[in-house]
């Protein structure tokens, strides 16, 4: 299995050089390298891909003595991504990812489910898979929060997934797990954010409907968004047929985004994603 | 080559059978029917198409009788739609159905192009094909578009095509060609409505971008959508590149739209249109 | 629930009037009709929907008074589809549609699934869904096909899902259950017949693999398509990321087939489908 | 504009970081970095993009100084490709790349268009576009290559695309341009290898189309595939209309390849493309 080195900062000249130098004195055997540079911004981003033994804190300190002041250096080791999903009443991206988790079909492993209606707690059941409900009744959005937010930390999850999770989340809720939250809306952002998009959808009259897995920050559906697609729908689909058909899309896009996030080949710079293949 | 009947009423039972009882009495050769009602308006549609002779003026009629009140019904004989083309600086879509025009790649025939810059002057001259420049400086937007007006008139046209025009019209030039008016919007409508969507959907981050053709309707990017598609983008696209890689889609979309109105396969209705195979 | 009608016959003038009007005699309340005429066979295809109760066989009797000699009409009261399902060692297609058989995503029921290995045994306990062991060990193909016959016919299904069944069907198994047996094939059909398509799809270096869902007959993998599907592939991948990409395709296409079947949307005639919308 | 350093040889430990040192060394300004390992044939690819001036000759003798033996290592100065165009009679690729070509909205100048058929000169005369007939009656297939060949050669372009060209070409005559000759093909390789792709779609009844473009090599509709893409179709299509849908996807498909290859971002390895974002 590979460690993955991600590495975001200032760019200059020579970054590539003075970085592949390190690993390369280091013999490791690096399998893929992919750099971009953002001009607007002036930033450089790589993502390195090794096999083979090294010390880990030495490496990082070794690569931020050739790097700008600021750089952000993560060194990845090969491992499962503990997770943690959201959830609220729809059974489809739950029941895609239960089955991913079990077979392993992506690099992770779901650690519990969360849920504030107790309708999916039978299909946590199938999969032997904790679920912990807990009601927003009577709550107030901080106060429910705040019990989430406990349960999520006793799993000390790599990443939070929100599989069709139907709250609108308070801004501090949103940048404690910044970068770490992932949401899979059901419209094809920037169309139809807010609610019952398949009915604004309907509505509309659109020849297409579509998906968008994104990252969570404190604007409602204005998060980076990682992944996207779409399906053509005509004009003999219900509002209830378009959902249905965006069901499928939805649970794809958000399985896709989840594969590149695990995979450590995205980054999150200002409202936007790199993904390097 | 076939005739077309274009039938839209109130929803009532048996209006299939009693339609198609006319059609058989007159032994014509029915090649294709399509039917769809929309429950929420209780609204009938029907597409038929027939080979033969018949005298169409007695066929509406008899179509009438057995009609509820306030039925429309289109009988339109086989003939090449006449259309004239609005544009402003971009060549893609122009270029496109110039070339589709002179092959007869569509059931239509340019007659002229009216530009309110000379950019495409020497496009439309490669092709013999009458450009009219109609600036629009210095003139109000009503005085502008009386002039366009006078100049499309002058042709009759079937269809007025927005190429790429990059004028807001008044409500009273849209209503003028109401269902006889079809945009190419640079964006996957409704998302990035508006100037520079590419722009747009650059700031936004999003992974694909789209274009979608629409009738015009008073109501700026917001006519019934008849024809939508999108292309997959990534971080290493530019906004300008977005713009490059979404005139194809523009143009494609366009043209599948076109294909569709001229083979009188599209009903018109509320903000909605209804497409038959 | 509505009420489903299948007719196909030799095409003659008339057909639809006279069919409408039985439905029109009755008061039925159609809410959908569908035609098309398969020119190079003088082929009709028929497909009404209709709420209201009427007795079938009387139904089926004035149709068959009106149609042409040897017409097929099926008259289908709303009901789930009863579907027996065989597997292999694949767990994705599987997965899925235990998932929407729980959740009635799709208007089916999985009565039972039989795997010719005991690796999916597990998955079918955590549905509670009956699963039954045939192994191919040491039984000639004929012999294996007995018993796997035995067990379905056991449960009468309406349909049978071969959902990544790895055994080559005999000529006689494929014609008994001709037009009610379904397969997915992991390919974009006809590119990469036979064994390990994705492996070919690697070694050719295509840029988009696909999947294939097709009636079973006594051919090979050139069974009736219902449903195909294309998902982008690079140089990045390997064969076996793209079979894993390709998974994703396959079981949404064998959803999506199996939805149109289901719904009775779907002709089979000749080698080819004709689905309504 | 950028200069474009495409390398390829054996993979070794240490390629990335000598190359860019040298790189650095001469104070580059470099705008993109891309590396891909083949690890089954243990072969490294890399493509840089840098601004700036550089004694092209100097850079080239350094790099292969640090690179294995049998090294390849190209430097492409930013300059529009130089292309001839092989055509029979079908124009829908021609014209879409005569505009293109004429706008230049692909990095690319045609020179001249060879037909083996006078169909589509006065298309060419549109554009002012030299074309030259070069008809293959009563010439051996060698005969008549050898006077295409000679054409071509007083151009002495970058690239030779076949834009619908339907003859089959000689070993020899791939072998002289492989690697500069690009093919779009009517099919979504490799289904439908041959002729009337169409029709074979048609009669197979399949549900999506596809067109592939592809370098040309001594194995008919076998060489190197660039890019892919589909539409969908349905029942309703005769293959006429198959062949009408098709049309557009190849037209893009053909430009799309052009783009990545005139933008001296895809190496041919084997029997396959690496082509980098």
């Amino acid at each position: 299995m590979e460690t993955v080195i991600k590495i975001a900062c200032q760019d200059e000249k020579g970054l590539v050089h003075k970085i592949t130098g390190i690993l390369y004195d280091k013999l490791l055997n690096v399998t893929r390298t992919n750099e971009f540079v953002d001009e607007a911004f002036n930033q450089f981003f790589m993502r390195i891909s090794y096999v083979g033994n090294c010390e880990i804190n030495a490496l990082q300190a070794e690569l931020f003595a050739v790097l700008p002041q600021n750089a952000q250096v993560e060194i990845i080791p090969p491992a499962l991504k503990r997770v943690v999903l959201l959830v609220t009443k729809e059974h489809h991206c739950l029941g895609d990812l239960l089955i991913r988790s079990q077979f392993q079909d992506l690099p992770f492993r779901i650690e519990a489910v969360i849920g504030n209606h107790t309708t999916l707690a039978g299909l946590c059941d199938q999969f032997q898979m904790p679920f912990h409900l807990i009601s927003a009744d009577g709550l107030s959005r901080e106060a429910h929060e705040k019990l989430v937010e406990a349960q999520i930390d006793t799993y000390a999850p790599d990443y939070i997934v929100l599989a069709k999770y139907m709250r609108i989340l308070t801004p501090a809720f949103s940048a404690k797990y910044l970068g770490r939250m992932i949401n899979i809306h059901h419209s094809f952002l920037p169309a139809f954010v807010g609610a019952k998009p398949y009915q604004q959808a309907f509505d509309r009259g659109v020849k297409i409907i579509g998906a968008t897995a994104h990252f969570v920050t404190d604007d409602l559906d204005e998060g980076p968004i990682i992944c996207q697609d779409v399906v053509a729908v005509n004009h003999t689909f219900s509002a209830k047929e378009m959902a249905k058909a965006g069901k499928d899309v939805e649970k794809i896009v958000l399985a896709n985004a989840l594969k590149m996030v695990f995979e450590d080949r995205v980054f999150m710079h200002q409202n936007k994603t790199i993904i390097f293949d």
